[in-house]
C-alpha cells in the first residue's frame, strides 16, 4: 500500500515526506484493529515532527508514516476484540495504550507507560491502512463522516482537554481568553461556550480568525497588533483579569501576557508551543497564577467531544487533500494558508 | 512609641531600617484592633522589601514600619468588635481585609480588593503597637506564646497554603519534593507529613538543613551540589517523577528542574522567588505539568495551621532579637546565618 | 409602616398572616442598610413557615414579618457602609452574616454562626421597609427591575446552588434529571443548560410545566403519572442512569427514584422537602450514589446568578400582588394556582 | 480440587457452604491468570451472600464458590499477560474488568459494564485455585505474606475508598467520626490517620473495639450504649459537628445520627449495610449534608493501600482457618466472635 513517510528531519517542508510503497500492516495480537483510513488530519505538530522538534522528547524510529488524527472503517479485528467489528466506522485516539499500567488504570491515556502514538512513535494514518488496537477506537454515531471528524482525534481532544480544565474554574461573570483562533483554538472556544456561561474574549492577529471567533460565540475579539491586550482585558473584566486563559499559540509574546491578564488564582494554559516562558518567579507569587501545561486529551475526552459534535455544539471546518498532496499541505500550513483543518483522504 | 521604619529602598542591609519615635496608632473605625506586639517575625521578604523588589507590585508609602508576622495582646478594640477583647492573645493575618468585596466573600483573603498588608503596604509590627482589624486576628489557644508562634503569620501560612494545595493531589505511593528547607520549607515539609502519606524528598545545599529535614519527617534528602537531582528523583520514584514539587527557593536553577522531576500531571509550586522561569512551552505540553504560583495563605488557613501547631504537628525554631537589632537580623539573613526564624520582640 | 406578620403557626392559609401597623426599623449599627422594598417573592417555604415546619430547626420570635426574597432601593445606610449608598437598587441575600466567624471567612454564607435570616429568624420584606446589612446586599445592574428579580434572592440562588454542584459532575454525554419544574425547578433547569452540555430530562406531573421545560431547554420531558420514570431514564441513558438528579419536589415518591435512576457515582440532590427518604443502606452501597442535601445558595452565588440574568440565560416568570393579598397568595400556592412566581410589592 | 460452594440461600450459617470436589479452572483467554490461593478473607458480605441479600442486585449463578478477598501465587498466565508471570505473589482486586468500556477507561473499576466479581457473580477464592485476569492482579512487594494481606482485597480497599473520599474534605481542626471499629472500620481509621490531620472520634459498643481504636490513633472513643453520641460530638467539636462521618455499620440507628452529628456541608458515608435510612428531606436541606454511598474501592486504590501497608501505616489483625472451617467462621462472625479478620487458607 502507499504511505507518506518521514525519512529524515528537515526544515524543507516541500520535501518533508515521501510517498512509499510499503507492506500492509497485519493483525498479530488479540486486541489489534486494522482500519481503512478515510480521513487523517494534518496538524501543526506534523510540521514540528518533520522539523525534528519531538526527537528529544520521544523515540521516533525512521522511516515512519505520519498521521495521528485518524478515522475510517474497520477492516479486520484481533480474535478477542468485542468493541468493534469489521465494517464499523470509528475515530481513533492517537495513542494505543496497554490498559494495565497504573496510568491506564486511572484513565490517564496520555501517561500510559507502554504507549504507541500513531504517527509520532509508530506508523500513523497517512496511508491506506492503519494498525491500531481496541483501546484506541471509538465507534462513530450514525451519519458522521469519518473524513469530516478525523481532526477531532488530536486537534479536537487537545482543545477540549484544555477547555474542560478551564471550565471547571469558570463561573458566570468570569472571563475566559482564547489566544489564537486557529485549528485548535476555534474548537476550544466552542467547547468553552457549550460548557460554561463565561464571557469569552478571542485574541488573534487575523481579521478572518476574529470574525470566525465572533460567529462561534466569542463575546469580544481583540487584535494584538492594534490593541494593548492587558489594558483591554482589564477594562473588559472590571480590573479583575481573566479567570482562565487558553494559549493556543505558545509564543514568547503570548506566554508573557500571563502576569498582566490572569486573574488572581487563575491559569494560563499552555497548549500551543514553539516559544518559551520567561518570567520572574515573583510574578507567579504575586499574581498566584499558574502556567498549566496541556497535553493531548484522553480517550474518554474524545468520547465526550464526539457527544458535543453529535449535539451540534462544535463545528469543524475541513478541506480535503489526497495522499500525494501531503507536502503541499505542510507548506501551506507553514504559510498560514490552510482554511480550517486539512484532512488527508488516502 | 518606637518603630523600625523603611525610609528608602537600599541594598545596604546594615542600614535598611531606622528606629524612629512615632505616634501610637489610634482606633478610628468600629472594627479596629490595637495590639501590643510581643513578637514580629523577620522574613526574607523584609529584605526584599528593603531592596525595593515589591515597589512595582504594590503601593508602598514611605516611610513605613515593616513587620508582617505579628502576634501579641489586644490593647483596645473598636466599638463593634466581638471576636476579641482587651487582654486576649492573638496572632494576626498580615492582611486587613474589607469583608465586603467578592474575593472576601469567597474566603480569598489575599485577593481582597481593599486590602491593607501590614508591613508591606501599611505600617507593620516592628513597633510597640500595631493597628489592625477584627478580620485579621485569630485568638490563640491557651498556653501558646505569641512570640513563639508569630512567624506562622506569614512564613507559616505561606508554607501551609502551598502544602495544602499539594496534599490534595498526593496519594499513598506518590512522592513530594521539598526544595529548600529553610524558614518556610521546614514548615511546609511538616505540613505535608501531617496531612498526607506521601514519600517526602528534601533538597537543600546545607547539611544542617538536610539533617533538620530528616528529623522532621523527610524520607530522603538530596544535596544538589553533590548529586544529580533529576536522576536521583527518577530512581526514587521508579521513573515516574514527583507528583508535587514545592520550590521554596525560586531560583533559576530550581525552576529549571521542573521538566525533569515533575510527574506527568504534576505541579511545580513556586513559593520562593528571586529567580526566573525559562522553559520552552513544549516542555509543559509534553510533561503536562504546571508552574503554580503561591501567595500568602488565607485567614482560614492560619486557623488550620494554629490547629496543627496545637496538635504538635509543626515545630518552629525561633531566635528572639530586640527592636534595635533589626538591621543586624537583616544582615545575618542575607548571609544565611539565622538559625530557624528570627523574631523581633519590641 | 405596614407589615404582613405571622402571630402563630397555623394550617389555615387564608388567615396565616395579619397586616399590622409597626414601627419602621432603624439603623443602629455601622453596617446597617435600610431598604424601601419594591418586590418580595412569596415562596413555598413561606407556607411551610406558617405551618410551623421550621420551628424545630431555627429560632423564630413571633410575631415576625415574613418575606425572604427581597429587592428594592436603599433608603439609608450605616456610617461605615461603602458598598452601596442611598438610592442604589439592590437585591438582598436573605441572610445577614457577621463576616468574622469561620464559615463567613470561607465564603459559606449559609453556615454563618451569627446569622439573621430575614423572614425566617428576624423580620423580613413583606413590609414597606426592610432592615438588612452591607454583607447582604448586591447592587443591581442598570435596567433590572427589583420587583422582577426579587425571587432570585432565594428561589433563584437555591436552584442555582444545586445546579452549580451538579454541573461540576456533568460532562458532554451525561444526563441531568430535573424533578419538578416549578418556581425553583424552572430556574435550575436553565442554569444547567447555560453551564453544561448535558442532556436534560424534565419530570413533572403537569403538562404546562413540561411544556415550559421544553421551551427552556429540556431535551426530554416525562410524566410520572403516565410513564415509568426508571425505565424511561434507562432507555434515554443507554442503561447508565442519570449522572445528576435534582429533586425540587422532595416527596417520598421522588426520593425513592434514586436507586433506580442515578448513575453509579451520581448524586440525587434534595432541594425540595416535605417528604422523607426511606431506603436500605445497601442500595446506596450497591449504586454508590449520594442523597445530597442543598440549602439556600451563597452570597457569591447570587452574584453569579445576577450575571446569568444579565446575560439573558435565565428567565423568571412573575406575577405581582399587593401587600394586602399575602393570604390569597398563600392559598393559591397551596392549590397550585400561581403562574410563575408571586411577588409582593409593598 | 476442593472448593467451598453455595448451593442455595439460607440463614443457617452452620450449613451455608458445602465442600465440593470440582474441576480446576483453565486458562481460555489471552489475559487470564491462574492463582494458587494462599489466603482468602472471610467477609461479612459472605454471610450476606449466603442469606441471599445480593440476589436482587447482581446475577448469581449457583452453585458458586465464594471468596472475594484473594491473594496467592501465580500458577499460570494467558499468552498476552505481561504484568505478572508464574511464581509471582499477588493480591487480587475482586473484580475482573474488561478494560474497554467507558467506566474502565475512567478508572472506575467497580462500574465496569462487563465485570465478573469473584465470589459474588462468579467463582471466587475459597478453593485451591482461582481464575482471574491481568487487570485484577497486583504484584506484592517483597516480604509481604499473601495470607496476611488478603483481606485488604475487599475489606481494605472498601475502607480505604471511603477514607480517601473523606480525607479530601478534612482540614486540620476538623473532626472525623468512625462508627464501628470492626473488620473495615479499624482499617478506615488508620487510613484517615495516615492521610489527614483530623481529630478522630471512634464509636463502638464493644470495649475491645474502642481500645483497639485508641491504639490505632483515635483521639476520642465513644460508647453508644452509655453515652449520648450527638451531645458528645457536639461537645468535642465546639458545636460544629463532624465534617466527615464514616458509618461502617449502616444500621437504622447509625444512619439516624447524621442530622445530629454531621457538620453543615459534611458527609455521612454509608459503607456498612443491613439497615435503612429514614429521614425527612428537610433534615438534609437544613443541614446540607449528604448520605454518600460507598462501594468497593478501585484497582488503583488497592495499589495505594498496598503502599500504605508497605509504609507500615495500616495494621491488619488476621486469624487463619482451613477451607473445611468456612461454616464455623460464618457462625463465629454472626456471633461477633472473630478476633480481627478471618482468612481461609486453602
Amino acid at each position: 500500500m502507499q504511505a507518506a513517510r518521514l525519512h529524515e528531519y528537515t526544515h524543507d517542508m516541500a520535501n518533508g515526506l515521501s510517498l512509499d510503497e510499503v507492506d500492509q500492516p497485519q493483525i498479530t495480537a488479540s486486541d489489534h484493529v486494522l482500519l481503512d483510513v478515510e480521513g487523517a488530519g494534518w496538524c501543526q505538530t506534523d510540521n514540528h515532527i518533520i522539523e525534528g522538534m519531538w526527537e528529544e522528547y520521544v523515540p521516533q524510529p525512521l522511516p515512519m508514516t505520519l498521521g495521528h488524527e485518524n478515522a475510517g472503517t474497520v477492516a479486520a479485528v484481533g480474535d478477542e476484540v468485542t468493541l468493534v467489528s469489521e465494517g464499523d466506522q470509528v475515530i481513533c485516539h492517537p495513542v494505543r495504550t496497554c490498559g494495565t499500567c497504573r496510568p491506564c488504570r486511572m484513565g490517564e491515556t496520555m501517561y500510559c507507560e507502554n504507549d504507541q502514538f500513531s504517527g509520532l512513535t509508530t506508523d500513523g494514518g497517512f496511508a491506506e491502512t492503519l494498525l491500531t488496537n481496541e483501546r484506541a477506537v471509538i465507534p462513530l454515531p450514525d451519519g458522521v463522516d469519518p473524513a469530516e471528524i478525523a481532526p477531532h482525534a488530536d486537534a479536537g481532544i487537545t482543545a477540549y482537554h484544555a477547555a474542560k480544565k478551564a471550565v471547571g474554574d469558570l463561573v458566570p461573570g468570569d472571563t475566559a481568553v482564547v489566544i489564537g483562533v486557529g485549528g485548535l483554538g476555534h474548537i476550544g472556544l466552542q467547547c468553552i461556550d457549550a460548557m460554561s456561561a463565561a464571557e469569552i474574549v478571542a485574541v488573534d492577529i487575523k481579521q478572518e480568525a476574529r470574525d470566525l471567533a465572533s460567529d462561534l460565540g466569542a463575546h469580544h475579539t481583540l487584535d494584538p497588533e492594534g490593541q494593548d491586550i492587558p489594558s483591554e482585558i482589564e477594562a473588559l473584566t472590571d480590573g479583575n483579569g481573566a479567570a482562565q486563559v487558553l494559549d493556543f499559540v505558545g509564543a514568547d509574546s503570548t506566554t508573557a501576557l500571563a502576569p498582566d491578564i490572569c486573574a488572581a488564582g487563575g491559569d494560563h494554559h499552555i497548549i500551543g508551543y514553539g516559544g518559551h516562558i520567561h518570567e520572574p518567579a515573583q510574578a507567579l507569587v504575586n499574581g498566584e497564577f499558574a502556567y498549566q501545561g496541556n497535553i493531548v486529551g484522553k480517550y474518554t475526552e474524545l468520547q465526550e467531544l464526539v457527544a458535543l459534535v453529535e449535539r451540534g455544539d462544535v463545528d469543524l471546518h475541513t478541506t480535503q487533500f489526497g495522499l500525494d498532496e501531503v507536502n503541499s499541505v505542510a507548506e501551506m500550513l507553514e504559510h498560514n494558508e490552510i482554511e480550517g483543518r486539512a484532512v488527508i483522504t488516502p
